[in-house]
């Protein structure tokens, strides 16, 4: 959908140190791969530390890359000095997550003045091969401290 | 919901197998609390390791833990030699997942031949209070290998 | 979970207004069942009017009748002028809705300033038993006007 | 996404038969716009019958439109003789149902033998302008009689 500019021209600078102030970002290996308003990309790259019992990524880090890629996506378009907060997300896996990387999409599907409503997607890339793996619909919300 | 027993009377041994091969739930530290028909329990510490921007746990952490004791719920319940798969989940954030360890509580609410419903819930324990910080609504499936 | 009590100690008589005036409910044929602090019953009778292709309850009728309990759970709690605003739902449907009548149940699990978390519930009632047909988990949000 | 010709070449014929045994879809005075492989349409005018409290279309009947379109998108790649069943929904509300007529869309994501992913949308023409009210994410089951 179109998409106002961001309030807050600003906006790249706080979505990356905020991404920087998250631990599990690190424990997992995820980096930022693209901040643009209203849109935003994570990369992981496969480790043992993130695996399921098969081997493949755990959808529960499925999850946190989606969730993670929608709440950034979200605080593109938030005013300066707000705070992004999740309230809810719903994820379907399409498939299982092998692959040697996977790439998080966030997009936002309509701001609201306090609630924003994202859809995201989870690709793999195996071997030369990019497929969906899982998509996300999310609610996030603005805190204005 | 009343249950019917497990078909299969090693269950718990099958789950905690499962659960030893996810190298995730290593890295995240988290350990199983208990393994009962068609109800599991996962216990996470806090640590910088799993943390959100605040210094709360991750809300993708939270899907995890509470993905993770609905799926082996539900595997409780599966005959011996199947499999368990996540199809979707539904996550509510309730507040601040603010606290020294978190407990997910994973509850089968049907299990039919090849869908299981599951409701998930987690909970909180920060300086001698418990509170509940995110409720789970999910779907898994059983593949007979 | 424990509850508050209401703010608005005319929250009964509200419900039942705002109900009132839902097209909706006058054309499935549901009414009000009970309306306490932070939980609301509705009942709709089977009618060919509400059919899906084999003569069971239709899934988004189960939704309507699920939805509009949780919302006016959460508006027995909200203050008194405000309005109640759906932001989003999930829900299950775990047997065909087969029976003469259905009950949706609709619990308030947190409330919170702006948003309130609800579970639903939808039973069926078929000759004589009793069973669970479709549960839900929804956010709810307070207009104040 | 891609999409597989559908197995059955009867496909129309066969989603629009099922609709018309649907009592639900004559109470609310809603028709099949379109039929495609993986897509399907569905059109709803406005009247007092379908009313929230406010004179807009109620949100379980925008789930009802959706679901259903979604549920005849994924019975278009469904075989010969088999039957689709609805395991879950989930829909979020971006905007009061305002208008003179509503179309929701469902489009299958991903099909797989036993279980399908689909999108749903809902667009509220009104006066000449056009709206997304509300987006879907479903999952739908194949059953073979």
């Amino acid at each position: 959908m179109s998409q106002a500019p961001p309030s807050d021209p600003n906006f790249e600078a706080r979505v990356r140190s905020s991404f920087e102030r998250q631990g599990i970002m690190k424990t997992i290996g995820a980096c930022l791969l693209s901040v643009a308003p209203g849109e935003v990309r994570i990369e992981l790259p496969w480790s043992e530390a993130v695996t399921q019992q098969h081997g493949f990524v755990h959808a529960g880090i499925l999850s946190t890359i989606a969730d993670n890629a929608c709440g950034y996506a979200a605080y593109t378009l938030m005013p300066a000095g707000s705070d992004v907060l999740g309230v809810e997300n719903k994820i379907n896996f399409l498939a299982p997550a092998r692959g040697e990387r996977f790439v998080s999409v966030g997009r936002v599907v309509k701001a609201g003045r306090t609630l924003a409503v994202c859809a995201g997607e989870v690709w793999a890339y195996d071997n030369g091969t990019e497929s969906l793996v899982a998509v996300m619909q999310t609610t996030m919300m603005t805190l204005v401290k």
